[in-house]
């Protein structure tokens, strides 16, 4: 199971296509033959598409019935609070059934006549583009002469943190057509450096050489040989092509395709860039089979410790569960009832396993205990911490489904890294308080795409194009954001807005 | 505009395409430059599904975020039943809204990449196949030794029912291979007989003959020259292609293009059945003109005298108002504010238009107030009833979206009519009592998809491929009918069954 997941990843990697191949219209994928073209409509489809409409009518036949049921109850036995409570549980039981069935369909209906396999493909193909462009910068004809950018490793965070630095690092790299050096000297993970546990990022180009650099942004860097990149959050004027824009020739063709573009763009990145080495990889391959991983998972990542006060919230497992449970339900109505419902947990509270067992016996919990003691604090900044930490997010990445908390770096990680080699995945999570983000971006828009008039003094109007900050999703319906048309803050219903995905020019010089 | 839909009509009749181009597989659309070929995947039928599925998402969260705090509010505050019930509304309101978009959403993607267009030609083609069948039925050869098939058109009830009773005989005929003579002597609306408003159903062949007619079903009629076939509710057999049954041959793509591919070959029959007259025709022309009728316009039938409490129960205009309203809410999300928002308002009930134009002023109302005192019992059964009723339903079936009862036979002939030369338009209709049906037909019945769980002694338990015999929809969620496997009533949410499309061999013999 865990063999085949690697396989995949690997063939998806090593697959080499001509650099031509990309960023080719939806038109020209039209030949007949062509495996990269779309399917057609089929029966299937169709059926299951009205079975989706009917489900949006059924959720609301279901919903009203169910409310006008009580209301005349309320209004006839005035029942006590209690009773109205069963009811309102009862209502929520039921509609939410029908939602879910509804949600069931539509899953369907994303994979009917071979359109997973078929956006599998094309994506691989895309990342397969971006990976050879990359593998050419990363190794210039010469290595002295060539433009670098230079990084060091040591941002003062942990490991999921460092990882979006680097990742930040490649970006302008790719952006400004420079190879990448990353200084990972005196690493406080590992006196190894870098390469202790990763793949160098360069077969041929991994030193600064001696000439002097400038720094980002200082006068002539830009015709500098050598550039020094500071940390995202201490850039003074942020470039078009920061988080979360992806590269404008990829736009077109990956926004069809995926439901967050800059999480894929993230993904394939850091994909490239944490490549285990070949050691490494056995202790991780030996280690995802000692736990018994395999499918399917739902990744579940509790993050405490050292954040909870300051930068998170406690969040206790039955919150996480809810979503375990709903992922599970719906697995079954699609597949079947599964051998195991099984969940990889991630923590660094080592206490937190037994819990969870005790309290959800129907699961087969799969946990690496010693990543979480490793993980605690005080041993946080080893060897030994560092491999667990990455472990944890290699294996939550090859999870089914999500659950966590995106305040945490190393969730967002394994998200993003989930996106590579499969379907678009950009719904396979659930976030237990932010939205997803990337620390220190450009700012994070929405678009009104339907209008909406405030209720009260705590909503926004919103007109279609409306262009509003996101500050966060209540995952109630509501986001919160600020209104650039109105100046000011307030809630509005998710639904009625969409994401602005971010396009810049993006000149990797090939 | 008027004009515009009916030479759509007319040309979707008139085009002809070899017999062989029916019944042909999917696969064999896939051929290029075929029209017939169904459109692929794009880039705006992903972005469509993906928001569809967003849509289920915020459904769910939106229900159960408003219910968590409405639950909250009612253990810590204790409000009283009226601010519950205020709260209720309001939480009904901000999730049907939601609801509403996601079915916009819904109906967008159903038309993505050309997707209606190539329904409509598919359907189109399926519509000329069936009808040049009939048209080689019913013109034989030796129109003298031809086998026919004989009805008497004077059943004892009204228009739509007699119109449902010469379906059922056309029907009977072409399963037969029989031509159809319809024998319309003294009928009680014109003396002039069926001709005096419509086409003949034959060019060559419309005299019985003198040879002696057998009763269908007795001994030897099977090969008899002559059957004359009683009404469908004395049949004591009931053969397999009787209503609600399509023709196995047609089977697999009507069901893959319609959502009730029975409604759809009904519609294509009556449509050849009652072609009104040139007389006629220019009568329902000007007609039509004269009462400004234009799009977008929904139809509302209102029944009353006769069969209020008899039939049917007394059901108040602001009951078919809420579907109006909805119709244009949803109308509007897609296309903008109309012009008008007209509704064609058909009645027997004389006062009904005053009273509906002053309770609803921001409506424009068409109605017929000529068809409607005609329609009134007294005057029913004249040339001008049976005139004003044609004119009704005929205008109905060219309507945006149908409002009405079923159990009015006149609502489900315009719901049948309105199938024809279009997208599937199975979903454009709210029936304020009964589930579709026709009069005599075989039982509807309803398999399960996914297992349902009694949660009291009203409800059935459901397990996937459970048949039930279909009673009705109370369109709150939930249908009631007769599990055939446990032999008992009961109710079960609609959602988790899908309807039976019967199929039967036909053979009209060409």
């Amino acid at each position: 199971m865990y063999e085949e997941l690697l396989r995949l990843r690997h063939s998806a990697l090593s697959s080499q296509l001509p650099a031509s191949s990309i960023g080719g219209q939806f038109a020209t994928a039209s030949r007949n033959g062509d495996s990269m073209a779309a399917p057609r409509l089929d029966w299937g489809h169709e059926r299951l598409r009205r079975r989706v409409q009917d489900g949006i009518r059924e959720v609301r036949f279901m919903l009203n019935g169910q409310l006008a049921k009580l209301r005349k109850e309320l209004s006839e036995k005035r029942p006590s609070a209690s009773e109205i409570d069963g009811r309102l549980e009862g209502l929520a039981e039921s509609v939410n059934e029908i939602i879910r069935l509804v949600g069931v369909e539509g899953e369907a209906l994303a994979e009917a006549g071979g359109a997973a396999d078929w956006r599998r493909r094309r994506l691989s193909r895309l990342q397969t583009e971006l990976v050879n462009r990359i593998v050419k910068l990363q190794n210039p004809q010469q290595c002295q002469s060539a433009k670098k950018l230079i990084c060091n490793l040591n941002k003062g965070c942990g490991f999921g943190c460092q990882a979006h630095h680097v990742l930040y690092c490649m970006t302008l790299a790719y952006a400004t057509g420079r190879t990448f050096v990353l200084d990972s000297v005196n690493w406080r993970y590992s006196r190894g450096g870098w390469t202790s546990v990763f793949e160098p990022l360069s077969k041929t180009c991994t030193e600064r050489g001696s000439a002097g650099a400038k720094q980002w942004g200082s006068t002539g860097a830009e015709d500098a040989q050598l550039v020094e990149v500071p940390i995202i959050d201490a850039m003074a004027h942020k470039p078009p092509y920061l988080p979360q824009a992806i590269p404008a020739d990829l736009y077109e063709e990956l926004s069809g395709l995926h439901g967050n573009p800059f999480v894929w763009f993230a993904g394939v990145l850091l994909n490239y860039i944490m490549r285990p080495n070949a050691a490494f990889q056995r202790q991780l391959d030996d280690n995802a089979i000692r736990l018994g991983f395999a499918k399917p998972i739902v990744g579940v990542q509790v993050r405490r410790t050292d954040k909870i006060g300051s930068e998170a919230a406690f969040h206790d497992i039955s919150e996480y569960m809810v979503w375990v449970e709903e992922f599970y339900k719906t697995y079954e109505l699609r597949h079947g009832r599964p051998d195991k419902m099984r969940i990889l947990l991630a923590t660094d509270d080592a206490n937190l396993l037994n819990e969870a067992a005790r309290r959800y016996p129907a699961y087969t919990f799969l946990s690496d205990t010693s990543s979480s003691r490793s993980a605690s604090v005080r041993d946080r900044y080893s060897d030994g911490g560092l491999r667990g930490v990455i472990s944890d997010v290699l294996l939550l990445s090859k999870t089914d489904y999500l659950v966590c908390t995106f305040s945490s770096q190393v969730c967002r990680l394994a998200y993003e890294l989930m996106q590579v080699g499969r379907d678009d995945s950009s719904d396979r999570f659930h976030s237990l308080d932010d939205v997803y983000y990337f620390g220190g971006q450009l700012p994070l828009e929405v678009t009104a795409r339907f209008a909406h008039k405030a209720r009260d003094s705590s909503e926004l109007d919103l007109s279609p194009g409306d262009v509003i900050g996101l500050a966060g999703n209540h995952w109630d319906g509501y986001s919160l954001g600020q209104s650039r048309r109105l100046g000011r803050n307030g809630l509005f219903p998710a639904y009625k807005t969409e994401l602005v995905v971010r396009k810049a020019e993006m000149r990797p010089g090939l």
